[in-house]
């Protein structure tokens, strides 16, 4: 392997390690056995543990982002349309995955916030990104007449996307998808309807 | 110390000790010392680690839904208004501990789900029964004309318990009272409002 492609399956081995352990209990032995990597190497990529921990949050927040930026900009459909799809497709995704991961981002928040600024710091930057590109897609909504004029799009996104982390949270618990689809129909069926908010 | 102050000084530690760091995180010899408990009693009290997690789980929640039960029935106010009165007392709490600490339940679902079912079998009855005390209260608003007739109060309780823990754990990573603050404007002043959803 290239130094490269190590350094990725590090970062992809504490992706999966840290959803299903969180970063605490995630021990940097059996993530470089999961990634087949000889011991002993981790330190010539990372620093230390929050070092291999912070760029482990960045890649899934450079990937999520990109997937983000994608779905938000697909051709052929409305801004409202392309939000919902985006969500309806995680939906099947989490379902996937019999709704035991939870959001990386989210569950770190839960793990770390009180115990590392620097955790904390990060976290809240990778939410503020993604109610940014939320906001973006329901202001063009709401250009294309799609929600009323009077909605304060930003204070819809955060509400979104607090209430979406709230969901997969409680699937989670649930082990079932039934909270993402309560959110999402409960949103776009009575929230979001012009005859609602209007 | 009697034996059951004993047992109540250990799990109010425990509950301290969850809420910093986590389950996985907490050390038994920490909340002995945490409590003031001499080392090698802990196994007198409990069985296990998890038989003592669990039973701080139990005490949270007896504790909880003794102050929802409260909460819910305070006489003088409308149901809905006892109900925003409960959360606006909360949001308060949470900020006066810096938004730190998050919600023991929503925390340990994001940290134990996937990995004990007696664990998230535990942390989904408590969900539910919260759930279930919020239904009992907005049915009350129903039946005193504060809700419209066509709001399903069951799935409506499902989406604010979720998103009001999706706003904690925002709150967490962002250490400010907003999220909740904009949760319960939102709720109350666009969702809830009669005008809104007939």
């Amino acid at each position: 392997m290239t130094k490269e492609t190590t350094k990725n399956t590090l970062l992809e081995a504490g992706r999966r390690s840290f959803l299903q352990r969180g970063y605490n209990h995630s021990g940097i032995e059996a993530i470089l056995q999961d990634a087949g990597v000889p011991k002993g190497s981790f330190y010539y990529y990372f620093e230390s543990k929050e070092d291999f921990g912070l760029q482990v949050l960045d890649r899934f927040a450079f990937d999520y982002n990109e997937r983000l930026d994608h779905d938000f900009h697909e051709e052929g459909l409305s801004p409202l349309r392309r939000f919902r799809q985006h969500f309806e497709v995680v939906c099947k995704q989490v379902q996937a995955h019999q709704c035991r991961e939870g959001c990386l981002v989210g569950n770190l928040s839960q793990e770390m916030a009180a115990q590392s600024e620097v955790f904390r710091l990060r976290l809240e930057e990778i939410f503020a990104g993604w109610r940014d590109r939320y906001a973006a897609v329901l202001r063009q909504a709401q250009d294309a007449g799609e929600l009323p004029d009077h909605v304060n799009v930003n204070e819809l996104a955060d509400f979104w996307l607090n209430g979406w982390q709230g969901a997969v949270l409680r699937a989670k618990a649930m082990r079932s998808p039934v909270p993402l689809k309560t959110f999402l129909r409960f949103m776009f069926e009575q929230v979001l309807q012009p005859k609602v908010v209007e």
